[in-house]
């Protein structure tokens, strides 16, 4: 392995000799002296080279000339180029930069880059075309970081609490959801569907006696659409579980999973959040409140605005308007908007028993917007199967998912959430183009 | 949540009552006394319940009505059925199963099971069909608690050694490795292809200067192949790395990688493993061994095995000799095979400085057959452009990849690993259709 020192671990070093490598991000070649700003996925540090500007190839001692080559290959360093130096580690606090530079003794050019096409200011649209230029930014690079933390602690309490790791098939033969928004595949002398969630799966896990499972991965929409917060490929964060009660249940574990998640996130990058973000991430108190869904139709309506929905179910205003509301009254930045009408659920939530056009259900609102859905799951094949047709449903479009239910299976309940939208509302950011490594959408499925 | 007790958590507990729950495994129906076993996630326990044949109506207390209500019940359970049971815990050291009985005080039946239809000696493929009884099996759902650790392990290591967690697209514009095997998408009105590898989008995370990056997640091959050891869709296990000299620095951290997650399955199943596969899960000493290709084939072919491929690359039995020599030589499992032509090895494989023919390249055998391929990167441009065309490849078609190069790019390498393969042979399955949670092959689309 390359001896190279990252750049994070300089300030705990000693003044004395040290090699780091990364890219170019500025340069700044005075007559006098030279300073190049080198960035590596840990941090940025201040190189410097006193320049010497000519020598006579007479007199010149070697030191010399090596100075004069070193000063000559950084007046010629472009933005973005790969370099590795050796120099000498000095400690200094009049170093704005972490408070220690790097005096260069020698510099390897590896890989030259291109003039930049996209600036700080380019559009979104122009960032994604570079997108692996875009990433190289901290703030976007520290998303990442951020993601990677968020699912550690995820997968850290999933395993305390006796959770099954699984990976479901995103190859179907049948639609996970619904007929819309369906990816088609060739598929040899047939055709498959792309998952568009691990739904029948993560259930048929709780048939096959596994008691919990959560699994992390892929999930597609054909979904035309050009929100912020749409993409047709996901990553979906599903848990799922046996005999649970109700949705409370779920409900539990499922605000448990996001405080783990939170303060393992708030304690690692906390300040550098606030720093690059300006962003606050406060580790949610539990329980998080519960709003049935009627009570919340009936506070937004007060609050002044008129849902444009028909079908009972809050818009997107309707959502940032309860958040809103929940974080005025509560303090609470997340709530569960519970028992939605049956008229808006799929086929597969459980009624009420005592109130047949309520689901034992649940959304997720964060900071203004739906980031998860959960249920308690109908587990009663003649009840399931009464509901799909009801939703007019063809139980023979079902596919194996129905017949999951008829060897035994036992009360379960779970939840699917996205990813990237929780990564986009925690940090505050626009889009959910910003967080996605790389986004794909109607019209972009490059690089 | 339903306060039901593990089955693994009763050795724990006093004598008294418990709840359990789970689903039938088998019915002894005796004429005084009859015995169920009874299996959830954890484990498996004897119920018992003196049976009352009879009672007379007229004469009876409501005790004895009850138990003559307990006995039909359960006369009456099918394998499968999924129940609740409340009783007495009792540690009785005569029990062969835990050395504990729960007497069955009250019993609710909560789904109904129709008769099985596979059994232990089913073809895999029956099996396959009803995979999510076959899963039931405590065999079965070991490989998945072992996955689950093993998992838990290699991320934990890496997120230790500064790893950022990516997910990459499935949808790409263009092929990831070949236009062969290949799945295609219908997308809007273009066409889209599922990733065969995180390959492109692994080195780009290079390019943006993640430094270190890992993945888990689906891959997607259009093989028609019906071999114990392809799938159409699997999970790969994938890593990549700026700043390596050589491939040396990815087998480093590869077999550490691997030794941490076998120590990890050998801490916490080892046992389980050992009783139910017959198998001893051994830690992988390091270093791993090393052999270069053209010396591991002398060793096969002085062996006595002709390898019947023209290319230079070993065959499955030549891998399984290769294996097997190490094994009894060096009393390894793994071996590294190191320094594949330049031939066989895709044309973003680092070739060596000292030795065109040959590039900075290894698979890793596990027990007889290869699990892994890993190399440093080709990461500059003009010589990977050039490695490009001598391969046929016509650049344009490499759509935007070419492009994470053209801004400054690292030195880096990584591997990619089939997650199914490494359980099947740690667990010396015959086919990687026994540890893929749903199998997908040319005819396998379902459940």
């Amino acid at each position: 392995m390359n001896t190279r020192t990252l750049v994070s671990d300089l300030a705990a070093l000693p003044d004395g000799p040290v090699t780091v490598a990364g890219w170019v991000e500025t340069v700044r070649d005075q007559k006098k002296v030279q300073f190049v700003i080198l960035r590596d996925e840990s941090g940025a540090v201040q190189l410097v080279n006193p320049a010497v500007r000519e020598v006579d190839p007479e007199t010149a001692d070697a030191a010399s000339a090596d100075r004069f080559a070193v000063t000559e290959q950084i007046s010629a360093l472009g933005h973005g180029t790969f370099v590795k130096v050796t120099g000498e580690l000095k400690h200094d606090e009049r170093v704005k930069l972490g408070g220690l530079e790097v005096k260069i003794a020698s510099l390897e050019v590896v890989s030259e880059a291109l003039e930049p096409p996209i600036a700080a200011d380019s559009s979104l649209d122009k960032r994604l075309d570079y997108r692996f230029l875009d990433l190289r930014n901290p703030k976007q690079n520290l998303i990442f970081r951020v993601q990677t933390t968020l699912l550690a602690a995820f997968r850290e309490y999933w395993i305390e609490h006796g959770f099954i790791e699984i990976h479901t098939p995103k190859l179907m033969a049948s639609p996970s959801e619904s007929r819309a928004e369906l990816f088609e595949v060739e598929y040899f002398d047939t055709k498959a569907y792309l998952a568009q969630s691990p739904q029948h799966f993560k259930q048929m896990a709780q048939a096959a006696g596994f008691g919990k499972v959560f699994e992390v991965g892929p999930a597609f929409r054909a979904d035309p659409s050009f929100t912020s917060r749409h993409a047709t490929e996901f990553v979906s964060v599903d848990a799922e579980m046996s005999w649970v009660d109700s949705h409370d249940d779920v409900m539990r574990m499922h605000e448990e999973l996001l405080a783990a998640g939170f303060r393992a996130v708030a304690d690692k990058h906390g300040d550098e959040i606030r720093e690059l973000f300006d962003v606050e991430v406060t580790v949610p108190s539990l329980p998080f409140p519960r709003i049935p869904l009627a009570e919340a139709r009936r506070i937004v309506e007060e609050g002044g605005y008129t849902i444009p929905r028909t079908d009972g179910d809050l818009d997107p205003e309707g959502e940032r308007r309860i958040s809103a509301y929940v974080k005025e009254q509560l303090g609470h930045e997340f709530v569960f908007v519970t028992d939605y009408d049956t008229g808006i659920r799929p086929f597969y939530h459980m009624v009420h028993d005592e109130d047949p056009t309520i689901t034992k259900s649940y959304d997720l609102v964060f900071n203004g917007a739906e980031i998860s859905t959960g249920a308690q799951r109908e587990h009663r094949i003649e009840v399931l199967e009464a509901q799909a047709r009801e939703k007019g449903l063809d139980t023979a479009e079902l596919g194996s998912y129905l017949d999951f239910f008829r060897y035994g299976m036992p009360p379960h309940g779970g939840f699917g959430m996205g990813l990237a939208r929780v990564l986009m509302l925690m940090l505050h950011e626009a889009s959910i183009r910003e967080v996605i490594f790389l986004f794909r959408g109607p019209t972009r499925l490059a690089p």
